[in-house]
């Protein structure tokens, strides 16, 4: 990807937009009753496609007209958000979706009524905009929430800069929301770690563990944001890098994976852009307890914890999956956590220096 | 601060570490009980310093024994954690609070008894430590979590690492947990902006709003982290850099301005090295409203809302000044909140090109 490509695949959004534009238009010359059409959201139409092991949207396909009294809001808002989403792109600016709310917002001349009331109106209506373009919110302009840090022998160019990953001091890169413009110049590394814990990102960082493993590492605050999955997801399709999530273990640390390698229901629209299939595991594993010794370091089960385990262990794409179950089975059994802070136990840089190269050179995955 | 100003930082912490560990031989070796002396904790032994500004600790101390039922444990844990501790800066590493607890977790040889049972007796060693050594936990070398970025004309060095914040693209630098070794190399800024919310942080990155406004800008997500604090402190003592807060117009925003500048009852003991009591909050004021049109922008109070508000007039270090009074009791009077997000509906640019210059031209601070 270069320079050139971004500026092609803003043309390109912005002509799908203005399609859409036409086409209500057109509808409206010709004396039709303008209408949209879009695949069905919510839980019945959400299903776990087993072959490209993604959670996704199922075939159901529904249709909003404008002038229907229960459509013509939904109607009014989407196309409010397709404009301001193309103004977006020409200017080059972002947003976010609370800074979108306000800048749709506003009284329909002549009447008392607005186009939104609520910030769940246009959050609705940016996700009906993805379905109908096929867009993301981040191609769309519409940012989410920024977080996490990234550090390897990498440079990247963005907006003109170029940063170089290896000689970002303590802190690292700052993971943008939107990742979707970045340039990759060089990568020189064979994989890439996320960490569920910051705590864990400075440990390894300290050591310069990316040059040791020579890889790239990364991490936010447990949920992996859409920025930094969107991040994975380019390193390991564009650059061929390989994946591993770590993180404790616990139900809350296999959820972390899951919402990296599988997508999440509430972003099944999504899913081809965020999901990583190819995402591997690397622990905490149940047979790691004793291998490493933890075992003083089980933390028992709070209620909570069993109740998240169960649901967890009876997802579809865990359900499928015999080496999962029995791992889940195992935690099911111990009804106890271990968390990655307990290998400091054994040294500040036992993890990088002996439980990750092991996991990789054993190749000791789950998927 | 140069890079020989560091090390000989490290080797007065590791003095004092060691002072303190001869302290108590000698106290073996002359036959007494061994003993620590330190300022009390707890809220009856914190106060607002209405000279300097700040939340700080009262002048009670109290002692603890090493032969003393009620005091042996914290006695033990503190001398484990000071070891520690030595350990981390002599070898130029750093930990968690949460990995410092399996560090010094280890039976007792020949017991049954355990060094620390629970995190929360070795954070008290910590705090302990820092108030019998003077020294901040990340002078010790334990770092809290990290998160937030900064951007802006500065060059700093950091382990080795020349970072210039103005060539990071739309990602900044990811603030590390502990900066005190930071060297600042160039400052090319007037002032420091931080913000609420990250999404204004990237809305301001990407308008290059430092550039424009000759500022360096920061944020995390609500509460600003101690890393954050720390770098706004040394930002202003050592580079001379007004530091403003910019937040929503509700009282969480104004606790986010009140921790920043005067402390916390929580971090009293470290107020010294993280409270800046001359920062300034620069809105949104009440008066701003209607200023910038914001009125139909106005959110409803919550309970919960109205609750935190009637807490934070009342806290001494608002109690004593009159413009926080009259701030508050218009808040009050209102029962509503106005999001900063709210300025995107004039424009994206709104905030960066009209209301902060028009805040520092103006010297429309509240203090």
């Amino acid at each position: 990807m270069d320079v050139s490509d971004i500026e092609k695949a803003k043309k390109q959004r912005i002509e799908i937009l203005e399609k859409l534009g036409k086409g209500v238009y057109s509808q409206i010359e010709h004396g039709e009753n303008p209408s949209l059409t879009l695949p069905t959201r919510g839980l019945s139409n959400v299903k776990y496609d087993k072959e490209n092991r993604i959670i996704t949207l199922g075939s159901g396909m529904s249709k909003r007209y404008f002038l229907n009294v229960g459509h013509v809001r939904k109607f009014v808002q989407t196309m409010a958000m397709a404009a301001l989403s193309k103004e977006l792109i020409k200017s080059d600016k972002h947003t976010s979706l609370r800074s979108a709310f306000y800048q749709v917002r506003r009284t329909i001349p002549g009447t008392k009524i607005d186009v939104v009331d609520d910030q769940v109106e246009t959050n609705k209506a940016i996700e009906d905009l993805e379905l109908i373009t096929g867009l993301t919110r981040e191609q769309l302009h519409i940012n989410a929430n920024k977080a996490g840090s990234v550090a390897g022998e990498v440079v990247i160019e963005d907006r003109g800069d170029v940063i170089d990953w290896s000689k970002l001091g303590s802190g690292g890169w700052a993971i943008p929301s939107n990742v979707e413009d970045i340039i990759f110049r060089k990568v020189d590394a064979k994989f890439v770690i996320y960490f569920e814990k910051s705590t864990m990102f400075e440990r390894a960082n300290e050591d310069k563990a990316w040059k040791k493993l020579h890889c790239v590492i990364m991490s936010s605050q447990g949920q992996a944001t859409r920025g930094i999955r969107r991040l994975l997801q380019r390193l390991h399709e564009e650059e061929g890098l390989p994946v591993y999530v770590l993180v404790d273990f616990d139900p809350w640390g296999v959820y972390i994976y899951s919402a990296i390698k599988f997508g999440s229901i509430a972003l099944a629209h999504a899913s081809d852009r965020l999901a990583l299939p190819e995402a591997k595991f690397i622990g905490l594993m149940a047979k790691d307890i004793d291998r490493y010794g933890l075992r003083r370091h089980l933390i028992k089960f709070k209620d909570i914890d069993a109740v998240r385990l169960k649901q967890i262990k009876d997802y579809d794409w865990f359900k499928n999956s015999k080496e999962w179950q029995e791992e889940l089975s195992r935690m099911e059994k111990l009804q106890a956590k271990v968390e990655l802070d307990a290998f400091t136990a054994k040294g500040l840089s036992f993890m990088t220096d002996e439980y990750i190269p092991n996991k990789i050179k054993e190749k000791d995955f789950l998927d």
